[in-house]
């Protein structure tokens, strides 16, 4: 998908919610015996009750790796169960070397076939351009988390910046806005501005706006750029609003609500 | 297995070799068609070949992920193939907030019995303790790698050391000798007395000795420690050491050099 794609789905929808797929079998609603392969058909009735009100889907891989090749198979067919005109992100945080990145790039770009995978910037620029190769795909690196370990090394001062406005800077060297975005944790008026400050064009990824606490409107109104600029993502908001008979229309009202909340800023 | 089992397998063999397992479909031996099922009948018989000589196969998820579920299925069975006295590492580079972690310890650890993984330092303390918590089971952890792009990030300064020290300073007490290792690219002599001085009794994963053309020599003699505490990686130098009908001998006699070579430090 290209960006201009991605611009016209958030207008039309008014919505810049990601809905992430992470899905816990243990969790899954009383419908559901808990097993493996019932991940499918929940995300289907997920992706079924959301869709409407949600331009990206964010699959992550852990989540299905746990279920070794069958798990790899739920993933292939939950990601064929997302619209064409969703966004669809691979959570993979990879990274390797030059020609194993080119391994994992082809993976999820080839084998399957996802709009963006996200990535991890510590072994630098050869681990990340072998997937900014593919025509209409995208890397979403990890630039600041929204973890507690965040603290370890990301926030380190490193010749008078932090580590992570450091991986913005070179990063954004190697992509441009058309093929790369960042994951920013941010939920902080003077962080987000200091972001925009560095990045103002390039669309951000933002995790743990709902149930981790953060707020749109601070993430909106310091985040956002004139192509709106962001897809701020909801997990376990959405897909566990409700583990009774009505889980696909309670998360039905919760992703409505978020996009009532994002059209203000639209 | 302990750390204990891995030095007396050390001490018995001769060797701290560990073979990569990074099996490309398009440079199998001329006695395979160049398809995927392919792939475990050579790693069948390249780790027949080595095993006298090898301690440790390391597995590149990335060459196994670009085929799908098949690839998470031929990974398995690559796995099932390794000797059980030897040390079995996915090289997968994983890392994520600390739930998501805890399914990626599942995926190496329980559906699969991998005895180590390799993980990546960005996200920092809850991206790594939840492959702790799993008993004889390490983490290997990316400090300075071997390639071109360790420059962008690894090699910064913060705070009077470069990021790779901070790294291996922080890391290393999250963790124990007896359940973290890390990922050391360093083939110079005065780099590896530094990461000696910084972390002297850990075991130390060091890739690109042979075909990225390290120097064996300085990595025993800088490197090692009483125990030993290296696992030194070769791939291609190994497993494509003939492309004809001797691929297996050939791949044999290559582990026999590196072995007879390592023997002189042991």
């Amino acid at each position: 998908m290209n960006r201009q794609e991605l611009i016209n789905q958030i207008r039309s929808k008014k919505s810049f919610l990601c809905t992430g797929l992470d899905t816990d079998v243990k969790k899954l609603p009383v419908a559901f015996e808990k097993e493996a392969k019932n991940i499918l058909p929940f995300n289907q009735a997920i992706i079924d009750a959301t869709h409407e009100f949600s331009v990206s889907y964010k699959i992550n891989t852990a989540f299905y790796e746990q279920y070794g090749a069958q798990g790899w198979e739920i993933m292939q067919h939950t990601l064929d169960a997302i619209p064409k005109q969703c966004f669809s992100i691979a959570d993979a945080k990879r990274g390797d070397i030059g020609n194993t990145s080119s391994m994992y790039a082809r993976a999820f770009f080839d084998t399957m076939n996802f709009d963006a995978v996200t990535v991890a910037p510590y072994m630098g620029e050869d681990s990340l351009r072998p997937f900014l190769e593919f025509e209409n795909k995208w890397i979403i690196c990890l630039a600041l988390t929204s973890n507690a370990g965040y603290q370890d090394f990301q926030k380190l001062e490193v010749e008078n910046e932090k580590l992570y406005e450091r991986v913005l800077k070179t990063v954004s060297k190697y992509g441009n806005i058309n093929n790369l975005m960042f994951v920013v944790g941010a939920t902080r008026a003077e962080q987000l501005k200091l972001i925009r400050s560095i990045v103002p064009e390039h669309f951000l990824l933002v995790p743990g706006v709902g149930a981790q606490g953060g707020s749109l409107d601070e993430v909106a109104k310091y985040g956002s750029n004139d192509d709106c600029g962001l897809l701020v993502n909801s997990s376990r908001g959405i897909i566990y609003a409700s583990d009774g008979e009505d889980y696909a229309i309670r998360a039905k009202e919760e992703a409505q609500k978020l996009q009532a909340q994002m059209s203000h800023y639209l």
